[in-house]
């Protein structure tokens, strides 16, 4: 098939998963990483002097404020205990004391497994400030946590290739809706950033979704072949089920976690993420104690990523086929290697 | 191999391809592609209202220019006819008559063929503006033109995975000097790009090259670990006798362009790009209407890309394993199809 062709059906497909049928839509998928839409948030959809709200629930918040202020915007962060989230009605206080050209929230914070609620917080930021764009970092979320883009309101999801949607790293992915796309449009600054201007980009995704050659930089086919085939999977079997699978298993992990006597950083059901749990050690263990012997059993965990905290957790993540394939056992195979490794340790 | 090591050793290679030995010169290797190296040198290089140099010998140049004016840097640009390039004594005159931050040169011009003179250029400037980076953006030069870093003086070369280093496309490679580093670690303003900033991943890269895991952004590993082959591969024979082989094959293919009647962009030996060829079609035929028959008999030629005159020529590349290998007789191939599909389309 040809690559504009793959090009074209690959967006198409990710308007599917972002269960998007507005066609005032518009995905991108760029060579980087979920960082770079980071980027293309704020050097296309902020101006430099706008206030933008960030909702923090781990690292990931820390750091897409970074990347606002080092587009000269400023960014206000509203920070929860760790392993909460802030809650609607402090988000509501904020949106109500100043305006903000938009509000971001990570789905799924990967360094501490909370969960945060998009369709109640879009509701009331499209009731309180509407306005102002709703951002979401889906980087851990998409592909294994429900979004309904167009029922929801959302305005911006990012993403990258290599978590639940199955395909190796080095996609940018983002899903911008109309009101996003009009922001953009009717902004008085040029965007500040080059590689990650929609301003270079936009008529070259809109030429590849009509199956049209265009050059703005070299894509890597590769990665796009590889991101059309893991989406031609992905949506051969019906959303809702996909969603279905992930929380199950995700409950499946959380108990064997509890039965463990082990404790999560997301203590309230409703803030864990279905695609990875955050596990605090026992007292006195750190990953390095604990990672190499599960790597041993032909299992990777990750250490932890929370700075206050990094030493004292660690990361099991749940996803993609690991779920959705029953002849695999690897979920399965990565609770038992963590219950013996415990037991090891301890001797 | 671990991942980490890989990284490291992949780094340790292109001091190797770029000829530096000078432990202050910095690689960096990030997802994304060559434009990206762009921004690197942009945001991290020069400051806003900053003076630079932009030489121009085609499509590329006038994209950097934009990049530089998109990050707040005043460009300036030396023009030269089509097929060839701005000559030292032009260029020395701007120099003496204003301070520029940096000076950019497209070593190939992939738009045109045309090869730049990147040692005696950087000589000049070290001599007519001391405090200068000389840029080179190598994307269609590295592995295939001679580059000698420490020796000819030069403060960064820019490039990407997918020309004649051999990789899949997806990797934005940069190799900056000590001195470039010093401009870096001296900038009075952040830098103003968050994914391609140095500040990010100096750190990161420092690391890696001690073999020591580190997080900026999530790197592509398939594509750090095919650059790592495609180094490994590279630098198993002599650099010098690569481009000796380079230089014969594309002589080979000159003379062999000139048999059928057929004019060059690039007129002036000296100006002529060892790794492709960009050649003038026959009065009156377009690209569309020879490219798909050359396609039929299995080679891709490219079409043109200089604005003016994109649908009067066509680009002929032969870099890497094709010309490398003496066992591939792809050249041979493509000279006999542009042979006979130019005699078919006369008939």
């Amino acid at each position: 098939m040809p690559f504009v062709t793959v090009f074209g059906e690959t967006l198409s497909m990710l308007r599917k998963l972002f269960q998007t049928t507005d066609p005032a839509s518009q995905p991108f998928v760029i060579s980087g990483s979920g960082t770079l839409g980071w980027d293309q948030v704020a050097a296309n959809l902020s101006e430099p002097g706008d206030d933008v709200l960030v909702l923090h629930t781990g690292y990931f918040a820390d750091s897409f404020a970074d990347c606002f202020e080092t587009y000269g915007v400023n960014a206000t962060q509203i920070k929860a205990p760790i392993g909460d989230r802030p809650q609607l009605d402090e988000v509501e206080k904020a949106l109500k004391e100043k305006k903000y050209k938009l509000i971001t929230v990570t789905h799924v914070d990967t360094s501490t497994g909370v969960l945060s609620e998009i369709e109640a917080l879009t509701k009331m930021v499209r009731k309180v400030s509407p306005d102002t764009l709703v951002v979401v970092d889906g980087v851990c979320s998409v592909g294994c946590e429900e979004i309904r883009f167009d029922d929801w309101g959302v305005d911006v999801v990012l993403t990258a290739s290599q978590k639940a949607i199955g395909c190796p790293a080095g996609l940018s992915i983002v899903m911008a809706s109309g009101r996003a796309m009009e922001t953009f449009k009717n902004r008085k600054t040029r965007p500040n950033s080059y590689f990650g201007s929609w301003r270079n980009w936009l008529p070259i995704m809109q030429n590849y979704e009509a199956k049209k050659p265009s050059y703005f930089a070299t894509p890597s086919p590769q990665l796009v072949r590889a991101l059309h085939t893991a989406l031609t999977q992905l949506l051969s079997s019906p959303l809702e089920e996909r969603f279905k699978k992930h929380k199950e298993m995700s409950q499946k992990v959380k108990k064997a976690v509890a039965d463990m006597g082990l404790k999560q950083l997301a203590t309230k059901e409703e803030n864990q993420a279905s695609a990875m749990t955050a596990i605090y050690l026992p007292e006195g263990l750190t990953p390095p104690e604990i990672l190499p012997s599960l790597m041993k059993k032909g299992v990777i965990f990750a250490g932890g990523l929370h700075k206050e905290i990094a030493t004292k957790y660690i990361r099991f993540g749940h996803m993609g086929v690991s779920v959705t394939d029953p002849k695999r056992d690897d979920i399965d195979r990565a609770i038992e290697a963590l219950k013996t490794g415990l037991e090891e340790v301890k001797k």
